[in-house]
């Protein structure tokens, strides 16, 4: 922008956000500048603390800015013996917003993926066993996707659980509450067959 | 966010953004933190500076860190006599991304709007008839948006011409190059007949 480099600085920056691209970046820089200076002086000073501040937590691995996360830190979800195991911080923010679960997790930041070269190591598998070792836990809630990846980390994960005499149980998968079951993929539909329970 | 208060200031924070609500804030803010940190904080100290140092040209009113815009410090563009009037610095980007216009502008920064106590003065008509008096201006462009208000400025701004004897145009207002007529709206057509010119 002949008139203002550094307004092309901004939109260029703008686009590092996923899905904005030159165009929406343009319209947020001129929005923020005409009627919204002050929230974003403030956004960016957040993102500046976030990402300085926001690390994983050392027991469940999640974001957080404390060393262990207040989940982590809940004497409750501590003695409930429960442990959940997804792929992600984001699974833990779908699981928390439903209120279902009072356990503990364990965010693999992944899942195996040895074409990738990501093995038991890489998705924090060996301090998962620390877990194991240390703690007192009843069962593993396995809550990995329901993908190729997610299914083969879901099944190596269960035998390190076998190993410590440890329950292991897989989320259900199925047709979505509400879902009608002629939209319903066949390999979803195979797995709500298989998963039938007697009533 | 349970586990990170400060990831929850951040979802809250993008959602200063025109067109983000807090579902794609919170996918933003996770992209950041695992794939994107030094981008985020690229933005965040661009955003800083570009809140801070991006006011107005002093002569144009467009947006600029510099006392006096590029634009308007370009000998060739002030030996043109032509002033362009437009709403909005977005306006002066899209005509600059057309490369037709080799003059200067004047950014209303908005539209007469007596209903909104928006008057002359608010638009900056009290430093445009300065421009009119310390300049030696051929003509006078009008391109404010072919709206009830943006019409009714044009005609305010060109009976101020008048006064000072300078020629005053309006942009041509039909059917857009490359448009199909069924397609094209009442108005618009009828400004495309009311324009029409002799071949
Ligand atoms: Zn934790
Ligand atoms: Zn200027």
């Amino acid at each position: 922008m002949k008139f203002s480099p550094l307004l092309s600085e901004l939109v260029s920056a703008l686009t590092c956000l996923p899905g904005v691209g030159n165009k929406s970046a343009q319209r947020m820089a001129f929005h923020l500048l005409e009627r919204n200076r002050e929230g974003a002086l403030k956004l960016s000073s957040v993102l500046h603390n976030a990402m300085e501040h926001i690390r994983h937590c050392s027991r469940c691995r999640t974001f957080t800015e404390q060393p262990v996360c207040d989940i982590c830190q809940h004497p409750q979800r501590q003695d409930s013996g429960l442990l959940c195991i997804v792929e992600s911080p984001q699974d833990v923010l779908a699981i928390e917003q439903t209120s279902t679960f009072n356990g503990t997790y364990f965010v693999l930041m992944g899942h195996l993926s040895p074409i990738d070269g990501i093995g038991p190591q890489e998705i924090g598998l060996d301090e998962l066993e620390q877990r194991f070792r240390s703690e007192s836990i009843q069962e593993v809630i396995l809550a990995t996707n329901p993908t190729v990846e997610g299914e083969a980390t879901a099944h190596y994960i269960a035998q390190l659980c076998n190993k410590y005499h440890i329950e292991a149980s897989r989320i259900a998968h199925g047709v979505p509450v509400g879902g009608e079951l002629e939209y319903i993929d066949g390999n979803t539909l195979t797995h709500a067959f298989s998963g039938r329970r007697k009533l």
